[in-house]
């Protein structure tokens, strides 16, 4: 059996800040010890070696009629700094008021923990449970999956043989509620810079006469949009599917108001475009979004300057059925079009990610070719989160992105089933990141159910 | 007598940085030099204290029916910095291939030490020269002259005695082609900040539903000009006087084409509004130009983040007639009219300062009441420098903003006689400053006649 408090305690303990090449010992702790809780619970684990920090893949094979889920996680959290603004240290956990504080404890230490246990009482019950396992735990998630490629180039085919995917890496609105993620948003980057004169220029000698590369920038990235909000960036919008009819039903389920949201984002107003609502435009709603802009005097008071330069720093959040090259390809031509003659353009690809959307069963839209272990595990989590936490899950796609959740689906055609286990007092990413201990015991119950229902005991 | 080239030297050897408090002896060396200088020539020179550097107020009076002028310089130079720029140490001037090489050696040192060359040659022939004089040196003009203004409460009126003053604080395209400055632009500063969500926001969970601010700041700035170049805020041109006929074609004598003043910016091509060809643009038209924007990640590759705040600094370059705190009032209104809902807006009013227009003789639009010392001094300048350079100057407003010299004018009534000395490749407030000395000897030369003109001997 495993503890599940104290495994997790453990587990945070090893400071795995993978970004960070000082944390080399952390990495190595956090795996090892996943190794070890794997060969506990039964797993023959195989450590593949990449570029930076290694993989973890760990099987836990019977038949082979039996159905086949990979379980993906990571072992590696976002730095912590800055340290200062911690209650407690955030490599030496501590529960205070029934929640556990650390940096990793909601992502993604504490939802691995969970499915760890709740195999572990799964298998002390039924040590012959008919169902094939394999996790694919990696190091590299809070640096964008950069080795995942090769490990598709490697394993994709072994990874096919499965029916689809368990993730907990989503969020879910609180303890009471939990969403099942159907969708995430595909990702496009571009960074634009324009060059005016060969130097800064004196703005009082030389002002009049040439093009200010920021008044060029701006008013090239205002082109960008529409008065009504809308991404002016023509064909941006051909291949958006419409919005499904049960998402906005399930939209309705979520406990969360626009006023309720406006309020927590403190804005005077919001700016959703194309019809959409505020709570349907982060999540069935693609974005042209300015990250970042610069140029000129960055200092306090004034400096009478035309800047050589300007930048500006662009990501693209698209939904389903959007190509991330097309789209890159059109933002980057629209504005090829619209640099005017002052200035020089330069432009740098950033990262592009595709989006991702699953059906749950029995909507109007499944798809026909479902696989019908999937189907089950629908169900089997619908029923198990209303048992366990009161209230059925509600089905909706998130805005944010996980790259490889697509790449998955396009490497070995898995289709991933996302329970929600941190909620957005977690401080993801940020100083006081905890994880709750209720929610933590609930969702191993229901995962109980779950890894049962899909083996059909 | 005075030899110019070592007066000079010593002058420069007084590091008189006025912006830094470690400078403070070479401000006291400077001024106290200068002061001895003045003393040799027979003024009598009164230290004016201020809250930061002292004003030399110094006076040489015959009969008070003498023509009268003021000498407006500065004792104070800009920091040095970067040293490792310097090809000699910048206080410790060295002479090579004719020019002499020193931080404010053109700014304005040597300027000065040609006026006072040319008085010690003029006194040496004539001791009764029937001239009366005053100087005005301050130490804070390369950082804003913010003591002026007590200074002018308690002097304004002595000084508006005077006929005229007599300035070398402004530049000339060559050392062949010297021009007499007869405008220079005003100045209105404004900084402009917009805020979004109350913190910074991922910009996949939340993109959508907010207006970005750096997306609003762009698009409220981009507002701000019209296609054509002009600026769009109503009324900024109201005030504007057209080009005077004489104005263009002084500027056909200008040695730059707008081809080799591309070349020089390095600019793939000019933007000037209104119907001004860039060379016109810079010396006769407004602008409102962006010295500084920001928001959002400024570092290398991406964040996908939402920033909370992004903010513009904004100055306008005002041609004579247009009345700075109009302007700022104007686009102050403009902003806020056109400031969208979803952000906050503040802002913070920058530095004002008035434009500056003086007429020469005998122009179509010389006004009526032109003091006839000013014409006088005016027609010298004009046969001096001819006498002295080879080529009569020539007579132009430029970009630049003196606001001093605005400040004479609306305090004591005095008009400015601008004769430009320095040269671009003097480097100002940049490494390897210096000062061409055939310029310095010629200019010495008119100077001679030009005073024994005004004086009428």
């Amino acid at each position: 059996m495993i503890d599940p408090v104290d495994t997790l305690k453990q587990y945070i303990q090893f400071p795995s800040v993978s970004t960070d090449p000082a944390y080399a010992d952390g990495m190595v702790g956090a795996r090892t010890y996943a190794t070890q809780l794997l060969e506990k619970l039964g797993f023959e684990v195989e450590v593949v070696e990449t570029e930076l920090h290694p993989i973890l893949l760990a099987e836990r094979f019977g038949k082979p009629e039996w159905p086949h889920i990979v379980l993906y996680g990571h072992y590696d959290v976002q730095p912590a700094d800055p340290f200062e603004l911690w209650q407690s240290e955030p490599f030496d956990p501590e529960v205070r008021e029934g929640r556990i504080y650390g940096r990793g404890a909601a992502d993604n230490k504490g939802p691995t923990i969970v499915h760890m246990s709740a195999l572990a009482r799964v298998f002390e019950a039924h040590p012959d449970l008919p169902l094939n396992l394999t996790y694919v735990i990696e190091g590299e998630e809070e640096i964008g999956s950069p080795s995942m490629t090769k490990f598709f180039d490697r394993y994709a085919d072994r990874l096919a043989k499965a029916d689809f995917m368990l993730v907990s890496d989503t969020g879910s609105p609180s303890t009471e509620q939990i969403v099942v993620t159907t969708g995430l948003r595909g990702l496009v980057g571009l960074e634009v810079k324009l060059r005016g004169p060969k130097s800064d220029l004196h703005s009082g000698i030389h002002g009049g006469a040439v093009y200010n590369p920021l008044q060029a920038l701006m008013e090239l990235c205002a082109s960008l949009h529409n008065p009504d909000g809308s991404v002016n960036v023509p064909g941006f919008y051909d291949d958006v599917l419409p919005v499904f009819d049960w998402e906005r039903e399930e939209l309705k389920r979520y406990p969360e108001t626009v006023e309720s949201y406006r309020e927590m984002l403190d804005v005077p107003a919001f700016y959703p475009a194309n019809g959409l609502s505020p709570l349907e435009a982060v999540r069935f709603g693609p974005t042209l979004e300015f990250n970042g802009i610069g140029g000129g005097y960055q200092g306090k008071g004034s400096k009478t300057v035309i800047p050589s330069e300007a930048f500006a720093k662009i990501t693209c959040r698209l939904v389903a059925n959007q190509d991330p090259h097309k789209i890159q390809q059109q933002v980057r031509a629209t504005i090829e079009a619209r640099c005017p003659a002052g200035v020089s353009l330069s432009m740098r690809d950033g990262g592009v990610a595709e989006a991702y959307l699953v059906v749950p069963p029995e909507r109007p839209n499944t798809p026909s070719d479902q696989p019908p272990a999937l189907a089950r595990a629908f169900k089997s989590v619908d029923v198990a989160i209303e048992q366990s936490f009161g209230h059925a899950p509600i089905y909706l796609r998130e805005g944010g992105s996980i790259p490889v959740i697509a790449d998955f689906k396009k490497r070995a055609g898995l289709d991933a089933l996302m329970v929600g286990l941190f909620t957005p007092i977690d401080n993801l990413h940020a100083p006081n990141e905890g994880f709750d201990l209720g929610l933590m015991e609930k969702a191993i119950c229901a995962f109980e159910k779950i890894f049962k229902e899909i083996a059909v005991i």
